[in-house]
């Protein structure tokens, strides 16, 4: 089944069920849109995955508790750019409850039905003042339109550059279901903006333990699969709502592979999206593993791959060095046999069984000059592959990331 | 007990019971000497720390195999530079144990007292006939004195700019013990020259499984709290030798901590002259890590701050954004409660329980433009602590890594 994607330049598949709306609370300093409202107004099945991290921001703290609280349902979520409310400590966690509760009495629903979200500058208090005076504005102006969502995706952007959305039809019977993305993030990371957030909207009809378990396997092979620098930020989140409108339930026979074909589709193309828009990046790297015991070991292998210093800057360099990728391989924790290593950069091969295979080093160094390329390694341990995205390290990077910013 | 270590440019104390020489075998493409023999004539007890990459190099694999069927024993060392000798499949251990062979064969010898060592380009095989044809002028040339060990020292440079070594003498009542070290290793590392190699001589009297303990010791607060990039080679090796010819038993009341005080001491010394010799670095960060449960856990939490390339390009601007480093705690994997979490850079409190605590922001980024400072990291869990040596992530770097190599 080949699934039509829709990017920010084509027309939304927009979910039934949901509004948006976006307005300045002047929290950013550019004075741009920087408080976003996407509500349920009959409710949603919620599913969420959120940073690792052990220092989480306080929005993934509270958004955690609200959704224990809530068994997973969901009546809005209250998002703002410009400061991410982490390493604010207990207080940081009261302005985000408090923030719900006013979205809540302006909604007319408890506090633990609304998500909080933040992303931008760690370490300061996030004025809780100016977020509560907004909710008014943000509630008179929510719409179920294609402009509400972008006005959403556009208030949620710190550094991006270009505004990421996604989304998707799937027909069943004479329903159809929708499943509509946008995100935030911008690969090369900008100082204390290291967040990625994502918020996905689908009108299947679904229990929150069932979206979960999809979101969690879409996750793992398309936001899991991507890497700009090996950091983990304090606030990722990747949020799903199901309004349940268009009346089609996943239960449905041969719903749910559709919808999970679906949802994939939509979460790999704002991955996608993300690593594009990576500042400084001048590659992106489509690194295939293959001959993994397992996804999960293909992931920890293009990992250690991809976030090695040595090989992003050959990268930069347009330099077919297959060394440093073996070492990287070697170095990964995965109990691999060198002997039984292959790298393709692009269609030569250029290491066979762990050794040097004889290779066009010019026209290797002509490949590696396009914006966008493949390399290929076969473990020579079992059937599992992944795909993983990345990108190259260069000067640009290092200058974006090492201005002064206090 | 304070030590006086003496450096590359004051004199070496020189442990009694070997020999040392270097010659040109035309392997470096300058055409500079490339080609080291160390010797016990009398014999050595030996320990070895070797690179935990799966893809190690075969002087690793056959080195590793001669100290086993030797028990321990080591009667010479053979090192190249300018190729590694790595990704070169069974011919390259061929090379490596034929190379044995032939200085076993000079010195009457069997090949399991003699161990290999290589570092430089991988991919390539090594000319053995080169290194062969070397052995009996190495042989010939091999004398007990300090100009001796620092022409081995300068041979197995590759893009050090600097010699490396380290000395140091204990008094055993009316005798003493002396412990020499040198080293190769540029921190930030050149294309395909990813390799450390250290090799520590001392005289005192030691069996193999003492002085492997006191190794793996002296090793776990030295080389393995220093990172430069997170990326380890695939040669890396630290390889200590102890003659016996002081005539002091290690196992004599009183040695065995003064001997480990002085290995400790040359190792720490060696280890601090590798990251300062940083291609591309322009600041010696001493990463103090505080109140960890153990110097296991206070290491992981070290790399994960060292590693990250946002932090170290926040270094490099001289920026002393706290946030990236209290992240980078939360990331570890080391459960940490980030209400515990202080961090220091140099006198001033920047991080106060995981949230931020006033302080002079412009007096802040004087003390980080400082060729060497300090940064501390108090974790609130127990009462082990690291001193972690790292640098920045400059442009320089990226430059130096990204130059097309092949």
């Amino acid at each position: 089944m080949t699934l039509k994607v829709n990017g920010p330049d084509e027309p939304v598949f927009l979910p039934q069920g949901f509004v948006w709306s976006a307005v300045k609370a002047g929290i950013k300093a550019s004075g741009r849109t920087d408080a976003a409202l996407a509500e349920a107004p009959l409710g949603a099945s919620a599913a969420a995955v959120f940073t690792r991290n052990r220092v989480a921001a306080a929005p993934v703290v509270v958004g955690r508790e609200h959704l224990a609280k809530s068994n997973g349902r969901v009546r809005a979520v209250l998002v703002n750019a410009g400061n991410a409310n982490c390493a604010t400590g207990k207080p940081g966690e009261k302005v985000a409850s408090e923030s719900c509760k006013a979205v809540g009495r302006a909604l007319t629903a408890a506090a633990e039905f609304v998500v909080p979200s933040s992303t931008g500058i760690i370490g300061v208090p996030l004025p809780l003042e100016k977020l509560v005076a907004a909710v008014p504005e943000l509630v008179a102006a929510k719409a179920a339109t294609s402009e509400a969502l972008e006005d959403f995706s556009r208030a949620i952007m710190t550094t991006d550059t270009r505004r990421k959305a996604a989304s998707v039809e799937i027909k069943v019977g004479a329903k159809s279901i929708r499943v509509a993305g946008v995100a935030k993030g911008s690969g090369m990371i900008h100082p204390d903006m290291a967040t990625m957030l994502v918020y996905i909207f689908t009108d299947v009809e679904a229990a929150p333990k069932s979206l979960q378990a999809a979101l969690k396997k879409a996750v793992a092979t398309s936001f899991n699969a991507i890497s700009v620098d090996g950091d983990t930020s304090t606030n990722d989140t990747v949020l799903l709502l199901a309004s349940g409108a268009s009346g089609v339930k996943l239960t449905a026979a041969g719903v749910s592979k559709k919808f999970e074909a679906a949802l994939h589709a939509v979460c790999a193309s704002l991955a996608e999206q993300v690593i594009r828009d990576g500042e400084g990046a001048e590659h992106l790297v489509r690194l295939k593993i293959e001959q993994a015991k397992s996804v999960d070991e293909a992931r920890v292998v293009a990992r250690s791959i991809a976030n090695s210093p040595l090989v992003k800057t050959a990268w930069a360099g347009c330099d077919p060095n297959w060394g440093r990728i073996l070492s990287s391989v070697g170095k990964s924790g995965v109990d691999v046999d060198p002997s039984k290593v292959n790298i393709f950069i692009g269609p030569q091969r250029v290491c066979c069984r762990g050794m040097a295979h004889e290779f066009d080093a010019v026209a290797a160094h002509e490949y590696l000059k396009q914006p966008e390329y493949e390399i290929r390694v076969q473990l020579g341990r079992g059937k599992a592959k992944l795909e993983f995205l990345t990108c190259d390290l260069t000067v640009e990077y290092v200058h974006i990331n090492a201005d002064y910013s206090t």
